[in-house]
Formats: structure tokens, sequence, C-alpha cells
């Protein structure tokens, strides 16, 4: 048993030295929050690598579990299989305004896009911080965007910051999660990471490493605000693994079962949407030659990896539990964190 | 032959009484224009119902021909079965901007939208006018949006107007195109209405009611600027026919056949995308019981719809070309009508 | 903690009164098994109802959760959105003999098949039941699967037997698992219910009721075949709600959660598959009218089904383990039953 | 104009020197062809490369663009990437035999399937021949599919022959038909083959190059029997072009453009299935290295390749009609070829 205030161990594979997504190297995260009464929300973004992903796109596909969401530019990373902007998380209202902020930063860096060449794909995920935060206030501007960009770096915080200020996730304050894997292959480590905007799930249902213990929380709050699972998580697994388009499609399907680990049923208001890159390679805006080499990793191999990224989806959704910090906010609504509430939970009946 | 300046019959169905998407009873459209020097662009907004679809939403489903495109809003409509917006069109970089027109007006309405009730799916496609306006500088705003709503009448102009003022099609001016079809089963006539935003093809490709006039038009513009199928068509069709959600994904897989007819074979950098919506019942936001009440054809007849479907999606984006005027705008291009640079096109050779 | 022999609790929703898919009132399964030396296999078969389902078609839906699979007629289900054949199961390389199997049923009950009406669209599922099983012998002939039939009843067998009779499930003998849960919607009581066939996982992965024991007991049989995930697992979801296909196939997408609870990751060489009917209502072969209706169960309803849907696909995996005897089959293949190699499985350390 | 039994020419991109499949190299086609009396049926395979594709595999994909089908083995194209089999063409009822003639002969030339290695995906396409042949008599077995795979030649007959031995196609005698086009990239040309089981169509709806002359022809034969659009239709496009399995995906859906073009709104009974491979390079079945290396063409000069795909789609199509003969079979049916009953039809008003 874990103490108070730490996550219990999710899962027997190896997490790498941040035990982050960022442990992924090259992919950085940065976050802008804004905490101010009525206005509990923010933006995280998540940069693949130190480049400029217009000019070297990165290798991407997206699995939706549950289509009860508004995230933006799914289609096209998964007709071409990769994506061309950093991944930008946000509240449910501001994907509109967080698209065009994307696209402003793509054009400043690159004043030919839609004259001299294509045009560009936003890549926006969404949940819904409409408990903590007043959504209808479209609080997000461009700034906020360029901001969490110029911040992002290999150390960053998690919890109740960034996209995930707002967030609650089993009755329980939510918002950002990270973990990772070491996946040894033959005689190389290759590594797996996971963020997540947690933003899911009924308390009852809440399970940790295996224990429900939902039912026991639900009776000790027995005031609690009632709570559908109309909230949404959003999850993002890198790799340095060189897999293409449909060995990312099948390591992102495997977010369901870390999600499923943790008590859900991807319930019906829940937008559960994963999003799988690899950092090993990258495509060129402008191919030199006509025929491009990639390397990609012998599919049997995958095995190891559907392992880590169940494991790792399941590890950063209890750390964004277990990193969250109790938020008040819109109407005074306020949301616990599980530490707060419960920091014997680790002598809960389950 | 048709005269010069008229489109040549497309099939052998017939049309209804307008020939536009508004044969279909409630079904409006409305524009908002902008052409002024270096913007020309606009949005179009498609109104299902004269009621508030957020509270009478409108069974529907989108198909994904090809996916080299930033629409917004898809996810939701496949998973749940209903759009709960109008649908809105306008150019790539303004969807941001017109997503966030649609939450403002839905909460406009409903102020208990992300509060008392559920959040709003924004429901946004788009085609890149790059060629004929600025679309790097932003130009449409939420008062576009509301412009293009509060102007939605079952009288409504096509060409190159709304969303369609900058698009262009086979190296023509492209834009706002309709058309309009009977469906007879059995002793009833129901209605199936098409509009696109027609904004894609090689002018090699072109092809008006089977005869490929594409080549011989190239002969004659030689000195046209160079063009890649990079554009992208919208087509949206309607039917009073009672069809649940995965009826109507059939129905709008039948817009491919339509496209295929026109010469298009969905180029690389053209998102295809096709919405089918049924006005033949709605779904309500609160249903009053937990078991609804729904009708729909047998699956069989849907065999005319398909037929009607087609021809519809054809039919519809020849009147683009024909109804579409030159148009001036960024940087001097021009872009010509098919009828003012080929008034003679039914004798051009094939 | 359960007494040894018996099962864990999963969850905490009620279960019906047999705890079988047979909870569904008409729902009926039957089972054929081949089990004489190298030959451990069969066949399974579940009838939606006691008619015939050619003509009064269920309502289904299959999502393909990792398409390592082989089974046939999928396609056809998810466009027409119904199925017209009893459910059957059996190993890999028998699903064309299964499937004509299907065809000359048909026939024989309905001589216009292909004829004066429609062909019919045969519905077979399958796993790889090669370690125990001599696979390459195509034992499965006609007769088989007339014989699981003819057999099918309310009350029927678990584990070893029918297409469960060579299967294998975490290193452990795995087979036919079954499980029901209430749904309390208002005031009323619907059913769901799951049966699968389990035949997927690694030992180490193994986790009951939330603890993983896999690993203490890969210790404890240190000397066991090495063992790829390279299985599959059916689930067969049936639910007496009236659900059309887009809700039944967000119902089938829940088993997701349910196979990722047992520890599953959907591993690289396993088919997971799941298909999901009602029994509330038929569609008719040949309607009288043009126009059917329906009733629906009202969207955000859906959620008690979807945990019930988790919840029952992960007892109907735990009961396979449980209700499996250890079987010798092929080359002197032994798979050991769980609760014959760990009696003491509750108090191995997780 | 065509002269009579000559097909109209499709399109503008250049064919290659056979003006078939077996353009791209290595590709070959073998027929079984049963003719007597009621049975008018047959298999065909296609062998993607000279050598086993069980050793090395083919990177495929296929699109489904209407499901009314009972084809066999998609899943795992389309999740693994790659055909392991040679592709079978066949009747409806026929797939399950055929399926287990592609596992017997796969076992009979790797024993060690599901023993000491995977088990095998086979890969069935199907359309019904009903209306001119028994296929309740379930007449194909194991032998004709081995002979149609003894007799793979780049030199193969097209028209009435193997699995087109029966099919109906726009109320005609339909069959086997093929084509291919250059692709010019760059300074290299690449070649794209098409090959169809045309069985789909009404009459009426028939389009030849752009001319719809179906209703002159229905009212010619005006005693025709009744039809449905109740067939479907297969198209196999191979490419010397190295593409992944995302790219050939993109690839075959361009066969729905052809289709359309041929006058067919895929009809409701009509499983419209397309699979495009590449021969450029294969997958090995035991890689000797964890990393693979591939080339894939640089996603925008898919362009060529779609528009070689849509036309070559077409003009298998028409070569089906016109090389096509006569048949009589079940019940006395016959249906005519095109040039039988329309040697003027490019004389006929469109």
């Amino acid at each position: 048993m874990s103490e108070a205030g730490t996550a219990p161990r999710i899962g027997i594979l190896p997490a790498g030295p941040r035990g982050t997504l960022a442990d992924v190297a090259g992919v950085t995260v940065g976050h802008c929050t804004l905490a101010a009464g009525e206005i509990q929300t923010g933006v995280t973004v998540i940069r693949p690598h130190a480049g400029d992903p217009f000019l070297d796109k990165v290798p991407a596909a997206v699995v939706v579990i549950n289509g009860f969401g508004k995230s933006v530019g799914i289609l096209q990373v998964n007709e071409l299989g990769v994506l061309e902007t950093p991944i930008a998380l946000t509240n449910t209202f501001s994907v509109g305004a967080v698209a065009t902020a994307q696209i402003r930063a793509a054009i400043a860096a690159h004043p030919g896009i839609a004259r001299t060449t294509t045009s560009v794909n936003p890549l926006v995920f969404e949940c819904s911080d409409a408990f903590l935060s007043d959504m209808q206030a479209l609080s997000i501007s461009d700034a906020h965007y360029d901001e969490a960009l110029a911040a992002a770096s290999p150390d960053f915080l998690r919890g109740s910051v960034g996209a995930g200020r707002g967030m609650s996730c089993f009755g329980l304050k939510g918002g950002i999660g990270t973990a990772s894997r070491f996946v040894r292959i033959g005689s190389e480590d290759l590594m797996l990471g996971a963020l997540v905007l947690a933003n899911f799930g009924r308390m009852e249902s809440l399970t940790l490493a295996g224990r429900r213990i939902g039912p026991a929380l639900v009776q000790r709050i027995a005031a609690r605000p009632a709570q559908r699972d109309d909230g949404s998580i959003i999850v993002v697994l890198a790799t340095d693994a060189p897999l293409d388009h449909r060995q990312l499609r099948r390591v992102a399907m495997r977010a369901a079962a870390g999600i499923g680990r943790t008590g859900s049923y991807y319930g019906h208001g829940s937008g559960d949407v994963a999003l799988a890159f690899s950092t090993a390679q990258t495509v060129p805006h402008a191919p030199a030659a006509g025929v491009l080499s990639h390397s990609t990793l012998a599919e049997p191999l995958l095995e190891a990896l559907f392992d880590a990224a169940a494991e790792a989806t399941e590890a950063a959704i209890i750390d964004a539990l277990f990193a969250a910090t109790t938020v008040t906010g819109f109407k005074g609504h306020t949301r616990y964190a599980l530490v707060d509430v419960a920091p014997d939970w680790s002598e809960l009946p389950a």
C-alpha cells in the first residue's frame, strides 16, 4: 500500500526517469492556466519535437473511443497519417479560439501558408470544465495558446494546471496526468509516454490499481453534487519507436484498456479520444525526392508497446487524480482533490 | 443540347419545383457574402427546419470521402446520429470563428447550455478560397455567421455567394450549387435536395453531363494559372424521407458517385465530405419519455434515394459552375465563370 | 474473498436469475463439442429469438477492437444494421465450413433464398484453438453446426464446451463464459447479457476483480509453455432494451472496457470483436409497408447499459476461467483450469 | 466513335502494353470456369507476385463502399495492412468453400501454420450469380480454387469466365474486366492495373464513356426480366508504386469514382468493395530484424494514382461489358452480352 498522497503503483513495467510524457526524447509540454474566480480553465500544448511540425510532420493517428466530443483536426490526421501543429488541449468552448490561434502561429512562421503552399490543420482536443469554470465566458484567446506554447518544457506541472485547471474526474478534481513506460524489445529499450486530460467518470466507478473504492467514497461524501459521467478524456501517447500511421492507430486503441481499468465504461456523454504519435522520424513538408524511406517496427513487436500503452494510460489517469489540488470556481462550486477528501484512500474498502 | 448559359440536364429523375435544397420542406439557406478587394469570402448557413435544432435535433450522418479537410463537429454527429445546430459553410481558416459564433448563438438562445444541460456541438464545413481571397486575413467574425443565419430563406442565391464567393472548381469559378429530385416510392413522392460548396477538381477532368470537355477547355485557356486539385467539396443532402443515422450514412455515401461523374477522382488535397439529414422527424433535447418512437423507411426502398442522391449531387455541382460569376480578388487573381470562358461549352469536343 | 472454485464477484450491478446471456428473454445457446484425442474443438450457436432470424431480423452492430481475426459476416451487419442468422462461434479454420452450414440451413428453411429473394449473410466468429486441438484437421462440418443449433436452450453449459472446448485464456484453460446484469432505467428493469469465447491474454496480465495475480501465477507455473497473446476474444452482448444499430454499436464498444479490466491490452495477435444485439423488436424480411415503426431508448439512458456492458463482459470472462476444466489434447498439450492450478487463487499476491 | 464490339476509350491516360492488371509486373490471374447447364459459375484467383504471399506479405487495404456483401478476410487486411494469400473471387455461397481451400493450400505449403507459426487469413470476395447459376447447389470445391490458382498467368481471359461466368451487369452479361494505366510521376512511369468482377447496376443507369444509353436500351429490350440492382462489384487495384496501407486505402477509395461514372449509385443490395495492393515491396512473415525499412511515395504524388485508379476502374467495368459473351443457365435464364443486344450501342441516344 502506498502512503497517503502517493499514487499507487500501476502495473509492472518500469517507468522512465521523469515518469512523464517527456521521457520520450524531444517531447515538451507547456501550460497556460487561468485561475481567477469564476474562470478556472487553461490551455496545454504538447510539442512533439523541438522543431516545427509544419516543416517536419509527425506520424500520428487518432482513435475515437466515444465520439461525444468536439475535438478539431482528427479527419486530416487520419487521412494523411501525420500531425503538423503542436497538440493543443483546452475547454470545449475554446476549440475555435485555439484552432484559430494555431492557424495564426503557423502563418506567422510560414507566410506562404495557403498562398504558396498548403493550408494548415489545427489540432485541438477538449473536455468540458463547465462545473468549475464559466465556460460561456469564452475566456481563452490567442495569447493563452501562445503562452502555453512558449512554456513548453520537458519539465512541466501536472494536476490542476493548463487545460486541466477546471477538469473533474470521478467526481473528484481531475486534470493533467502523465506517465511513462520502458518497452524492452530485443536488446533495445524504447519509451512510451502518456499524457491525459482527465475529466471523466462517476465517483461510484473509481478504481485505483484494481481496487474499486468508488462506492465507499460515495458513502463518505454523501452530500457531493450529483454528477453525470458527462466529462471526457483525451489521451496523448508518444513513443520513440518507429511506427507508421496504421501502427500508431493500433497503439492509440490500447488507451481504451487503460481507461477501462480505472472503472470507466466510456460514459455516454464522455468524448474519449486517443492520439498516438512517433518521434522516430518525420515526414518533410516539402520532400526533396518523390520516394521517402521509413523504418517501422516489425508488427509482432507492437505487443510490448500495446502493454505499455494500456498501462501508461491507466497510470496517467491515476497521476491526474493524485496530482490534482482542490479547486473552487464557477458559482462557488468546489471539486475536491482525492488526497484531500480521502487521504486514507488506501484503506477504503473496495 | 442546352443553350449557352443554361446548365445541361443531369440524369433523368424529375426535379422539385424550386430545383434546390429548399424543395425539402422547412429547409432554408442564408448567405453572408464579403466581396471587397482582396477579401472574397463568406458564410453560408443551412437551417434544417424552422425551429431550433438544439431543442429538436435532426437525424444526420457524415461520410468522409477524402479527409484532407478541417471541418468541425463530425465526430459527435456520427456518435449520436443527430445534428443540433444549423450547418455552416465557410473558408478553411474561419472554422474556428464560425464554430465559436455557433456556440455564442446557442448560448444566447439557451442560457443553460453547459450549465444546467449539455454543451453544444458546432458543425462547420470548409473549403479553401485562398486563390481569390486573402484567407490569412481571418475576415470572418460572429456577425457574419449571424447575418447568414438571419438571411435563411427557401429562396436563396447560388454561385459566387456566401461561402461560395471565393471558391474555384475545375479551374473555373465554383461556389454554391443546388438541385433536387423527386423520389417516387410506391404511391408517395419523397424529396431529396442537395447543396454543394464546390471548390474541387482540375480543369482537365471537367465532365459535363458525361462529356469531358476539360481537355478542350485547357487548350483554350492555355495561359490559365497552374492549378492543383487542392480544393474540396462539401455536399449537404436533405430529405423528407424518414431515415435514421445509419440510413443517412448510406445516402451520404452516394455523393461520392455524383462527384465522380463530374470527372473528379477525389483529389489528394481535396476535403470531400458529405452530410445527409432527414426532416421527417426530430429527436427532442429533453425527451418526455425514456423510449422514443420513430419511423424509418424499409431498407430496400433506399434504392431510389441512392439514385437521387448521386444525381442531385452531380446536378448541384454543375449548377454551381453555371450559377457562378467571374470573380477577381486576392492579388488580382481572377477565376472565370464557365459561361464567360466557354459560352459555347456545349460545342466543345469531348 | 470467494471460496476456492467460486468466481469473484465482478462489479456492483445485480445479475439476472440465471446469470447468463439467456436472462435476456428468448435468447438461447447450444453447443456441439468434439472432445476426442487430438481434436478438442466445437461449435457454439446463439439464437437471438425463438423464431427465424431470416424472417425476423435482429438489430445488431459489430465493433472490431483488434482486427487480427477471420470472422465472417461483419460487413453486412454494419451496413444493414441487422443480423439474419444465428450467431455461430467456432475455431479459426472452421469459419468456412460453418458459414456454409449456415447457408445450407437457411436454404433448407427458405428455398427462395438467392432465387426469389435475397441471399443470406452467414455470421461466424472464431478464435484459434490450435494449442489444444489439431486445427489443421478441419474437423468441423455441417452436422456440428446443426447439432449446436438444435441444442440451443436457455440452460446451457459453460467452460470447456462447444467452441470453447479448446480455447486458452491467460495461459490457462479458457472457453465459454457468460454473465448478466439488470439495468434499472427509471422504474423499469432492462436486462443485458454477455457471452464470451475467451481465448486471449498472457498469464502475466491476469487480473481477477482488480487483483493482478498473473505474475504470482507465472512464478508458480514456471514450467508452463511459452505463450504469446495470440488468442482472441469474441464478446456477444444481448439486451431487451430497444436500441437501433448505432446505439448497439455504442454498447458493443463497451466490451473493450470489460476486456481491459481483466488485464488485457488487446494483444497484437488477438482478434477482439464484440457484437451487440437487441431483442426488443425485429425487422421483417418482407415488410408489409414502406415505413416501419421502431422504438429506441432515449440516448442518455444508454449510460446504464454501457456500465452493464463493461461489467458483464468482465464477469463473463472471469466466468469462462472459473467454469473451465483442464483439457489435454493435440500433441498431449494440456491447458490447466485456474481452479486446478490455483485453488488458492484468492490468496495469491497481487 | 468506336466500331461495334470495341469498347469505347475511357479517359485520357495511356494504358499499359497488355491493358490488364498484369501490366503490373509479377501479377497474374487464373480462372476456373464451370459452365454446364444450370451451373454457370467459377473462381478467379489473383496472385500478387510469383512467390508465396504467406512468406512475403503484400501491403494492401480494403475499402467498403457498400457493405451488402459477404466477403471474407477484410478485417485482418485492414488491421495488419497486408494480405497473405492470393485474392480469390467467386459466387456468394462459395466463400466458405474457397476460404477453406485457401487454408488447405496454405497448410500444404506451410505445415507449421497454426502450429509453430500464426494461422492464415483467407481473402475471398464474392458477387451473386444466382440469376444464371444454381447458387444453392454449392458447386465450388477445393479443386476449383486449386485449378484457378494453378492457371494464374499474365495472359488471362476476360468476360464470362472464372468468377465472372454467371455475373450480370446493368441487366446485361457482366463478369471479369480489366484495364491498366501508366502513371507518370516526375521522370518515372509507374503502373496501375484494375480487375473487376462486375455484377452490379440497373440497365437504366448504364453510362458508357459518359453517354447514358441505359434508358434507350431499356426501351429496346422491353421484355427483359425485371432486375434489381442487387448485384455487387469487386474492384482489385494493383500498382508498382511504393505505397503503405494508408496510402493504398486512399487509392482503393478512388474506385468509387470509377464505379459512379458508369452510372452506378452503389445500389442498396450491391456489395461494392475495393482492394488495392502494392507490389513494390513485401513484408516478410518472419522478419530477420526488429525494424523494417520501407519506401513510400511522397503523399502529394498520390494525385496521379488517384486519377489512374478512377479511370482504370471505369475502364475495367466497360471492358467486362464488352468482353462478356451471352450466357444461358439456371432455369433457362439468359443474360445477353452488350455487343449481342446492341452492336449499334454507339448510336443509341443518350
